[in-house]
This record gives C-alpha cells, structure tokens and sequence, in this order.
C-alpha cells in the first residue's frame, strides 16, 4: 500500500522522528514523506514514533492508500529529493 | 474528489500560500491543507498558487484522491485544526 505521512513535530524531536521514517519511507518534503510499505512495516514504523514524540505536542498523520492506482500526484514548483540529504 | 495539499515555501510567500489554499481546504497541519474539492476549483487553485510560487525554490504536492474510501487516514498525537487560527 502507498503511504504519505505528514507531521508537525517539536524541534527537540523531530530529528528522531526524521531518521525513524527514513528507514521506511522517502523523504520528500521539509515535513513530508511518503512511499510503498507493507501493513506490518508500517505498524513497525508507528510504534517506534510512538516511544519519540509527545502525544500532547506534537502531531503525525499517516494517509493510507491501499491501492497505489488510486491516487494521483501533481508537483508545482520542485520536486524534492531530501533521501540525498546528510544530516 | 478527496486532496492532500503539502509544500515547501519561502517565508517571503507562505502567507500568501495559505491564503489562497485557505479558501479551498482545510488548514490540518503547518504545512498541509486537505478536503473535499471539484476538479474546476482545484485547477483554479492551482492558477492561483502559480502566480504567487517561484517554480524553483518552492515546492507544492497535491495527492488527489478520486474516491474518499480509497484512503484511510490514522493520527499519532493531536489532530489539528488551524482554520481557527487567525493571522
């Protein structure tokens, strides 16, 4: 299934949050990754972020695409490429 | 049709940004917009933003989604609602 996960992190945090979804997804936007994952590698995914952030402050929303055919995507501007990015 | 709307923009132009998509969408997180939309809104969104956008330094994605049961949407953390938020 295609992912895209979308977040609004505290600055202390989000560079955990960051290096957890790069192991899972690619990184396409400041705040935004997105790819193909399983249900099991995803539910991984979760569980990890759940032990960075604070459930009070911050905020992570995982869009589900189960089927990939079922969604387009249209870029304006740059389409970016952060996987590239050494932190 | 269902969209995610997520961008990367200067700081000189992501009010102007959000202001248009504002009177489209649904203001979710810092830098995301989703909601329910027409394709002829959509495209007049998208002239708008194109007049606003540098095309090579910023960046907008829009996910479109014909059908609203094709995506499920799960939230870690708080949900946000920043239509509320006034600037």
């Amino acid at each position: 299934m295609f992912v895209i996960v979308t977040y609004d992190i505290n600055e202390k945090r989000v560079d955990k949050v960051r290096r957890i979804l790069r192991r899972y997804l690619s990184w396409v936007q400041n705040s935004v990754f997105e790819g193909e994952i399983t249900i099991g590698k995803l539910e991984k995914c979760k569980k990890e972020l759940q032990f960075v952030i604070v459930p009070e402050e911050d905020s992570i929303y995982f869009y589900i695409i189960e089927n990939k055919n079922n969604y387009i995507k249209n870029v304006l501007g740059i389409e970016k490429d952060l996987d590239s990015y050494v932190y």
